[in-house]
């Protein structure tokens, strides 16, 4: 269901962002799931990528690092949250406790997370469902398994 | 429900850990939230406080905060997070997603965050309902109302 805008948001030029995110990541080495966070009209608040091996910090998820580096924010109601991969539990919680009404995540094939969750409590969630983004994160899981199970799938 | 150890865990002094911490955050300014995290054998791993204040952070909730000093670990399942306050959906979320398996909170009375849904997932969420942790934040609340209504009451 989206919002009354007066246009749609370009939704997959916000996901562009969160690729070009993700593929800094990899380019660093990192795991390649990036974010970002915009505004409804389209303008970008911040961005951030996984920085679990680049920081050794397993709390940087893509999702938490664009909303560190979005700062303090009065509200985040009407911010969109944009990220390659549906968001684990842990950046499912954030959305829900910062009250993001509206997330896009460009796949859910390879990890589902908590998105039934979030559709559950209300919030707007945009599967893109982007073969790039699967792409992207399978190879790399194909190639760094035991990065990919410390990072997400510990929980499983 | 109580895990089959030797010895129960000392949860009252783990938490007064967190209490130092929440009490150094209180003194630093912040909002005073602490948490620690232990191994069931009652040794510290690591311990955080609340930096939203500090480090202009809304990510660094106390429980986020001693995850990240923890560094990473192969498994959480063992380690025991405790904090002085009810963990939010967020921190919640950071419970779930990377199995721990016991929460000790100080109290459940100023915020409930998301302990219900942990019970229901089979956590161990032990609740110490402390006076002296509802004391500290209510006290808190009543003096900063506009940092505590930004940080974790924004959802509600």
């Amino acid at each position: 269901m989206l919002k009354a805008e007066h246009t749609t948001p370009d939704y997959a030029a916000m996901l562009r962002v969160a690729i070009e995110e993700a593929r800094a990541g990899l380019a660093e080495g990192g795991i390649p799931i990036g974010a970002a966070i915009f505004r409804a009209d389209g303008s970008l608040v911040s961005r951030g990528h996984n920085r679990r091996v680049q920081q050794d910090d397993p709390s940087i998820h893509g999702e938490t690092d664009a909303f560190r580096r979005a700062g303090r924010q009065k509200s985040y109601r009407d911010l969109i949250m944009v990220t390659t991969l549906a968001p684990c539990f842990y950046c499912s919680g954030l959305v829900r406790q910062f009250g993001f009404q509206t997330v896009v995540v460009g796949e859910s094939r390879t990890f589902q997370g908590g998105i039934e969750e979030l559709r559950e409590q209300g919030i707007n969630v945009i599967d893109l469902d982007s073969a790039e983004c699967v792409e992207m994160l399978t190879g790399y899981i194909s190639a760094r398994p035991e990065v990919w199970n410390e990072d997400i799938d510990v929980a499983e």
